[in-house]
C-alpha cells in the first residue's frame, strides 16, 4: 500500500516522518490510564535527567486520537492502553507497525499495570513470568476469520531476572514473580461475588482461586496475554510489571484509600525507571553520577544487570 | 456487604447519594471515547432544551477515574466506554449496578458506535438486529471460574423499529438494520490485511467477509456482543447504533479525511436525539414545539413512536 495509516494514532507512514519522530526510541512503556503514563513520562524525564528545549513541554502525541496517550522523552515512550485485551491489542498492532516504519531495532516493552493478588497483599509488586486465561491455558486464544487460533503468551525470561535483580532491599515491599492470569473480565470473568450479576458462591470462587493459586498464579488482570502473545509473535522483548491493589484470597472490592493505591502505583514505575536508567548509564548515554540512585544499589545486583545487558543491541 | 465501590466510576453507595444524583435517569447512553460523549451531553442537551443552573457548567462526574468520562444532564447519562468487550463489560456491571442503587426504574441504553460496513459505504447508520461473534455465534463467551459459559446477545426488536421509523428521508444518507458481527480485535480479528502479524490472503479475507455478510452480518465492531449480552441478561432495554466508516468489502483503512469522519460520526447521535426528545415530548417533560424538528417528522412515524412507547414506565 502507499501510505500505512495508524488509524487509532492519529499517525501515518505518509502523512509524518516517522523515522525522525521516533527513530531513536528504545523502551515502549504501556499503562492503562492516560494520567498515569503522562505521570510516567515526567518521572523518567526527571529520572533519566532528559531535557526540553527552553520553552516546551510534553504533549500528547496521540491527543487528537482521544482513544491513546502517547508521550516521548527521548528514548522512551510513554503510552496508555485502556482496559482489556481488544483495547492493548489494537495499540500494540499499531505501536509494532510504528517501530517497524520507525526502524527501530530491538525495541524492549514495559506493561505497568494494576493488579489483584492472589495470596499478597495489596502493595506487591508482582514481574509476570508468562501468561495464562481464565482456564490456564498459556496462549492467547483469537477468532481469525472464523477460525479459533492460538498464540503462546509467553515472556522473556531473562528480563524477568534482570527486573527482580533490581528490587531494593531498602523498600518496604515484596517484589515477586509469578503466573499472571489474565481475563476479558473483572467481575465473574475474576471469580468476583460483587458485580451486577453472579451465580456462584463464596465457596465456587475460593475454590476456584485456590486452584489457580496451586497452579503458580500470583495476580489478575486484563491485559497480559495480548501484551505477551503479541510482543512474543513480533520477537520483542518484553514485561509486566503490575502493583497488587487487594489480596483475592481476602476479598473483592478495592478498599484501600487513594493516597495509598496512588503510592501503591509508584512502585512498579519506580523498577521500570531504574531498569531504564541503568540501560542508558550502561550504553553511555548518561552518566553514572548523574542523578543519584546509583549509589543505593549493591555492587551485586549492578553485576548482574550489567552482564546481563550485553545481549542488547 | 456495607456499601458498594464503583470502583471504575469513582463513585459508592456509601460514600454518594446515588438516589439523590442518579435517581431521574431514564436514558444512558454509551460510546467509545471521553470527547465524543462530551460532545453528545451537549448536543441532548440543546435538543432537549435542558438548563444549567446560572454560572455552572457540564462536569465529567468520572473525572477522577481516568477511565472513564460521565456526563448527566437531567434524564439523559453520557459515558465513554473505551475500546473492545472488557472495557464495555467493566462500565456495564458497574452502570448496571448504579441504576439499582439510584432505583432507577426501566432504564434505556444506547450504545453509538463507529463500525466497519459489510456492503454498505462509509456514512451509513446501522441498527443491530443481534450481535454475533467473529464465528457467528450470537453469544458472548465468558470463562467465569474456569468454565466457558454463553449469554445471549438479544437486543430489543421494537427499539429496533422504533429508531428505524425516526429515520429522516430527508438525510442523505441510509439507515439499516441487520446482524452486527462483534470481534476481540480490529486486525486479524476483523480480517484485516494491514495489522502488525497477518497469516492469510486477500481472497481469504473476501471469501470471509461474502459469507458472513451473507449470514446477515452488515458491520463489523468491538462492543455490541458485551452490551447485548448484558443488558439482555439485566432485562434492560438497549439498542446499538453504529455508523460505518469504510466499506470492508472495498478496503481495510479508514482512509475518509477527519471532517467527513466528523459529520458521520454525528449522524447516531441525530436518531438517537430524536428518540430520547420524542420520548420526553409524550411524557410532557419537554414541549411539543419547544425545539423545532418534530416539525420535520411525518405523521405516520410519530403515531408509531407514541404507540410502541406506550410500553415504557
Amino acid at each position: 500500500m502507499d501510505q500505512d495509516i495508524l488509524y487509532h494514532l492519529t499517525l501515518g507512514s505518509g502523512s509524518h516522518d516517522l523515522v525522525e519522530m521516533f527513530g531513536d526510541v528504545k523502551f515502549v512503556c504501556f499503562g492503562g490510564t492516560p494520567k498515569r503514563m503522562e505521570q510516567f513520562a515526567h518521572t523518567i524525564m526527571a529520572e533519566i535527567g532528559h531535557k526540553l528545549p527552553c520553552g516546551t513541554t510534553l504533549q500528547d502525541i496521540c491527543q487528537f486520537s482521544y482513544r491513546y496517550a502517547m508521550y516521548k522523552v527521548g528514548p522512551v515512550l510513554s503510552i496508555s492502553h485502556g482496559m482489556g485485551i481488544p483495547s492493548v491489542g489494537i495499540l500494540l498492532h499499531e505501536v509494532i507497525k510504528l517501530m517497524y516504519h520507525a526502524k527501530v531495532r530491538d525495541p524492549v516493552f514495559f506493561r505497568i499495570g494494576t493488579c489483584g493478588g492472589i495470596g499478597y497483599e495489596g502493595g506487591t509488586v508482582v514481574i509476570s513470568e508468562e501468561a495464562v486465561d481464565g482456564a490456564l491455558r498459556n496462549v492467547l486464544e483469537l477468532t481469525v476469520l472464523g477460525k479459533t487460533i492460538q498464540r503462546p503468551a509467553k515472556l522473556d525470561r531473562r528480563l524477568v531476572r534482570e527486573l527482580k535483580g533490581l528490587a531494593d532491599p531498602e523498600e518496604p515491599y515484596d517484589i515477586v514473580t509469578g503466573k499472571t492470569m489474565c481475563t476479558y473480565d473483572f467481575y465473574e470473568g475474576q471469580g468476583r461475588l460483587d458485580g451486577a450479576f453472579c451465580d456462584f458462591t463464596e465457596a465456587d470462587k475460593m475454590e476456584y482461586l485456590e486452584r489457580v493459586h496451586k497452579h503458580g498464579v500470583v495476580n489478575i488482570e486484563m491485559e497480559s496475554l495480548a501484551f505477551a502473545a503479541l510482543t512474543h509473535h513480533a520477537g520483542i522483548k518484553a514485561a509486566v510489571v503490575c502493583v497488587t491493589l487487594l489480596d483475592r484470597l481476602k476479598g473483592d472490592q478495592v478498599l484501600s484509600p487513594k493516597e495509598v493505591l496512588d503510592e501503591w502505583q509508584q512502585r512498579p514505575t519506580k523498577l521500570i525507571c531504574r531498569y531504564i536508567k541503568r540501560y542508558l548509564q550502561l550504553k553511555g548515554r548518561i552518566s553514572l553520577d548523574g542523578h543519584g540512585s546509583i549509589a543505593v544499589m549493591s555492587p551485586r545486583r549492578f553485576k548482574l544487570v550489567q552482564q546481563e545487558s550485553e545481549t542488547y543491541d
